[in-house]
């Protein structure tokens, strides 16, 4: 149904009719340039009708006073009147029938109060008639390869370059920001613009751009996702449809949240937590708006072939006429740990042949200046290496702007991709952009601006690649059938009963054993032969170390005696009102154990989601963990582990025996299978430290934290 | 006497009287275009001459044969005939007593053979007559701010904004790209191009702009450091002038520095060393050559102030009419770290009587269009943020080219400027660069191009004014007063030596104890009550965990003797060939403690290097290590400890008792004190790990690895 509905909004982009509430003869209004665009920048051959109550005519077209008096129903309506005359307007138009409305109209709850009605208003009249909004507060939108503009924004005729870029914002001056990027050669053949996202959100423009011929790559820059599981769906469907996704979300620090919220009073979720979904989903993220369009058009020139973990990464080759250059890009290249691939014999073969013996014909390529005195060897060399075997692309920096001369290479280079399917990639470093400039720009090769911004997308287009052969098509996250939050409040089980309830769904761990009292814990501590951990036991107490908690390598009755006593004292000393139960005692874990964390949290738009990092003191200050949406399959445990910096821990890093890393993949899936089985009841789950024994030894929670609903049924 | 050298090096920037060693008619050719250069395009005033055997004339100047028949000795030459002539003319030009020479001709070395003789010549040439040589293989010198071209490049007449930034490059064709950055309207006043730097090389650039007025910022962008300490001693002139320099260094990875090596044969050392180095001195260092551009940009807009590490980050303040771009480029500030400071209440009162109710008058302000109905309100709301007594610098990002309705912002924001002091550093975002562009460029506010790149040149700026209050105006690195490294080969020591020598350097170290039998190892184990640890003594063998030589935690003789055997019979099968000395036995680290690593190495260029970080097995995986030149006070020690990521574990993160820092320091300052007083013969120290306990419990080498030049003398 989601998928149906999709399609259908395809037709929001071209309509067959429309009419326009508002329109006005002042070309200065938001409804006189609507109408300008609509009329005379536009190549739209759908219906226009005009809504204006005060106007008879608007030049050689008639006026009328309300939707009602149309004479047929439009499919689609803009709004460009204030919000009082709004909101009964779009009401008619709903009785009527009329499938999309655009409205620019801004008020609708930013400022609260009588916003707020009327934004409960449109959302009754989508729930009751089927009718789809689109913003309000927003500028409305602009469909470049079909030439129609339903937006205001006297910018839209100077924006019409074409192109296989679908773009999506909430807001429109970034949005715009993105549209005057095309200069660069590269066109944006679709940009929706959400706004407020009262009804339609960017999810539904990934679906439609999705469906939609003619986009193949889809830009998004967003402040945040009102909706997770449509987000999820969305993607996914691109997807299927083999179009990737860049993403550039802004709200990641702490300034810049509270300033999206005060802009667009947008749910910002952890940006953590964001950015680990987009990671899991294909989503490439961008850490900045021009970094949105580089990869996008990276991406655009060429999608990345899907390239196995165990495969090789795209080959990269440099070609440059100056020596310094060849260096820099060469040295950037390597520190994002690309690849520069070696020629094939016959490629150095040719090159040897044509270019002087002081050029370097070895991977960076340094022509020399001596292609400038015959510059047909710009292309014949530029050609060689193209055709090299294990050449995917070939950067080409350009450092300077020489006029004639730099253009003469532009012409040579472009007459070389015309020839070759491999994209030549120039970075145009230059702050001047003259007639070279022009010649890749419209031989669409989409100059980069900035070497180390060049080299990012490179890396991120590779990635995606990787990607692609690694992802699970099935993949269904749980967000997507999680139930409801159950309305009893969640509270953290002590670790005993935690402990308990991991036994119970299945995890090995080592005996605990929960006492009440001295006596008890000295009697469990004569049965053992080896050392003891005791931990206080209290369902007031997450934190147990900071309070005193915790007293470890107890040999004998009378050392876990003694710990009773301390640990009580000092726990009633740092907690006066928490209430403790006992101790907890456990066999102490084997020296040399590798410790981890593994975590179950609940993101409000996301749903539940895995982390699994180096634990102890070292995760807030290295902050090394993978996160994943459940469910967590053990193969992809077993990627989230090596997506970890101290992944060579676990393989066996220098003097370090490998780990049981095929344990630890288990327990990951085995926490992902108890918080799926549970539903919404999980809260949160911190099983920190995880110690990881050698191969064959197994992974265990040292202690665990279980933050659940309706616990007592649980227990 | 260098100061006094570098004070002379300033008149080759305008030299009285200049001969032109390869004068030519021919426009095209170097020595054409050189006296195009110089005559056409400059403003010269010196005496010019022409040396050219084969003509009499060129346009209405006489041409000598050779330098030997000029009428004067000139100041400088400028050669541009090829090797095998230039080098007999550069002979003469000596023995007259010529006090420059710019030789632009290329084949010394690069190629090998025949180049490496005329080096060795040139080079006789700088040593029996002082004439100083610059290049060759470079493209000469731009003076733009005296309007002086000693240089063959055409697009000289085109790159002639005076301005306060000095540009040094080892490349000409990269120097070129920074030159055409003028463009954003920050002058260049001066450049300099090394090229092979057979005797001028960057540093004596650094001294001699320290030395020029009307340069405020120095930037370089090299290869490598040639002379360590004729570097060092350039950039302590440059920071005693208060001329900060901005530096990339190209060939971090292994791809660069092998084509940076190939390109001109420099030395390229450690990139982390060079960067520790950079740091210590308050070079700035940048990622990418349009960063070099931005931030010694905002530098000539303004030096930061010294800023005391007690002292509050400078205020920075965000001024848009955007929501989307306001809540972005806060954004980027967040996650900078950069400090977005709260207004006065007077600018509040004064931004709420100026902009609408919806307008977010708070730092980041969103001023929203409004200001466009009546634009005289930019201007005064601008000033008032530029007013704030909290408001170091303002932020003005423009995502949009919206021709005339920019170009009046831009007017309004250039009015602004003339009326405050505060630096108002627009963002230029957009690919278009319309009017509202020029009359920022025009007002000499230099516009960045990107978001990201504009934050981390302001994190470079406030970072520099932290250096500039923290560090010892006094420094004298060891590498100035350095021995010759001694003959002898370099030896590690075993580490009973090494800790023996530390001991009797002044560490105080826990009692170990060599022995050299089972028995004695045991009759150690007999009068210690704690637990020992057992390593295999051999100055074979560095690693030797790696072979099995290390037993912990051995309590009584039984135990020693078992480790005896055990570590026997690992090292013998995995290093036969190692000469095994017997055991070091030594009492257990009490339990908890945090290890790091120091470690001391000799840097062929920069002389001995300081590396302190986090230990053990985490080195390797996370790279956090702070690294300095030595002398390394105990007050410096204790910087190098703050720069560490690690640094919470031992100021007491959650749950961690403070740890001995002051301790550590000091064990760091013992370490410097060794090596200085040692000279030379230091080759390397690795204490790994080092003990640090809680406050009070102090601090002390676990393992010790000293290699050094005549060991037996110390030992």
């Amino acid at each position: 149904m989601i998928e149906s509905q999709a399609s259908s909004l395809t037709s929001l982009f071209n309509p067959r009719s429309v009419a326009l509430i508002g329109a006005s003869d002042n070309p200065a209004s938001i409804g006189g340039r609507t109408l300008a665009n609509l009329l005379d920048h536009s190549a739209y051959r759908g219906e226009v009708y005009l809504v204006n109550a005060r106007r008879e005519r608007i030049g050689d077209r008639p006026c009328y006073r309300s939707v009602d008096e149309l004479p047929a129903v439009p499919e689609m309506v803009i709004v460009a009147v204030p919000a009082d005359t709004a909101v009964p307007a779009l009401e008619a138009c709903g009785r009527l029938g009329v499938r999309y409305a655009i409205v620019f109209t801004s008020g609708f709850g930013e400022g609260g109060g009588e916003g707020q009605e009327y934004a409960e208003r449109l959302r009754r009249v989508v729930a009751d008639t089927g009718m789809r909004i689109y913003g309000p507060n927003c500028p409305g939108l602009c469909n470049v390869n079909e030439r129609i503009g339903f937006t205001f924004s006297p910018s839209f005729r100077h924006d019409l370059r074409a192109g296989p870029i679908g773009l999506i914002t909430q807001g429109g001056g970034l949005g715009r920001n993105v549209m005057q990027t095309m200069d660069r050669g590269v066109g944006i053949g679709l940009w929706a613009s959400t706004g407020n996202e009262l009804d339609l959100q960017v999810a539904d423009f990934i679906e439609a751009m999705a469906d939609t011929s003619g986009i193949e790559v889809i830009a998004i820059l967003l402040e945040g996702i009102n909706d997770g599981p449509r987000f999820v769906r969305a993607v996914q469907r691109a997807t299927r449809r083999g179009k990737p996704i860049v993403a550039f979300k802004v709200g990641r620090s702490e300034y810049g949240s509270k300033a999206a919220q005060s802009h667009t009073a947008s749910i910002t979720g952890s940006a953590e937590v964001n950015s680990a979904v987009f990671r899991q989903l294909g989503v490439i993220e961008v850490d900045d708006i021009d970094e949105l369009a580089d990869t996008a058009w990276l991406l655009a020139r060429a999608h990345p072939a899907p390239n196995p973990p165990d495969a090789p990464e795209p080959g990269l080759a440099v070609y440059c006429s100056s020596g310094g250059t060849t260096a820099m890009t060469a040295d950037a290249i390597g520190l994002a740990g690309l690849t520069l691939v070696p020629f094939a014999e016959s490629t150095t073969v040719t090159l040897r042949g044509l270019l002087p013996s002081y050029a370097s014909i070895v991977n960076p390529i340094d022509t020399t200046t001596a292609v400038l005195a015959d510059d047909s060897l710009i292309e014949k060399t530029m050609l060689a290496v193209c055709r090299d075997p294990g050449v995917a692309m070939v950067i080409l920096p350009m450092a300077l702007d020489y006029g004639e001369v730099t253009a003469t290479i532009a012409r040579r280079v472009a007459a070389a991709q015309t020839q070759s399917p491999v994209p030549i990639v120039p970075i145009w470093m230059s702050e001047r952009t003259g007639e070279g400039y022009g010649i890749l720009r419209d031989a669409g090769m989409a100059p980069m601006r900035s070497v180390s911004k060049a080299v990012k997308a490179l890396r991120r287009w590779v990635d995606h690649g990787r990607w692609l052969a690694s992802h699970d098509p099935e993949f269904h996250p749980a967000v997507l059938h999680a139930g409801d939050t159950p309305q009893s409040p969640a509270r953290a089980m002590t670790e005993s009963k935690a402990k308990t309830w991991l036994r119970e769904a299945g995890m090995a761990l080592p005996q605990s054993h929960a006492v009440s009292s001295r006596d008890a814990a000295m009697a469990v501590a004569q049965t053992h032969g080896i050392a003891l951990a005791a931990k206080v036991l209290s369902a007031d107490i997450q934190h147990k170390s900071d309070v005193g908690g915790v007293r470890l390598g107890l040999a004998g009755a009378e050392a876990v005696g003694r710990a009773w006593d301390e640990i009580h004292a000092s726990v009633r000393q740092a907690m006066p009102q928490a209430r403790i139960e006992g101790l907890l005692l456990e066999p102490m874990a084997p020296v040399g154990g590798l410790e981890l964390l593994v975590g179950i949290s609940r993101d409000p738009v996301l749903g539940p989601m895995m982390t699994v990092g180096l634990g102890g003191i070292y995760v807030e200050i290295f902050r090394d963990v993978a996160r994943r949406m459940l469910p967590v399959s053990v193969d992809e445990a077993e990627r989230m582990l090596r997506e970890l910096r101290c992944y060579p821990l676990l393989a066996g890093a220098r003097g370090q025996p490998p780990r049981d890393e095929a344990a630890l993949a288990r327990l990951l899936a085995q926490v992902s299978d108890i918080v799926l089985a549970q539903g919404a009841r999980v809260a949160e789950i911190d099983l920190n430290p995880v110690w990881v024994g050698r191969v064959g030894e197994g992974a265990y929670p040292l202690d665990a934290v279980i933050v659940a609903h309706d616990v007592a049924s649980v227990s």
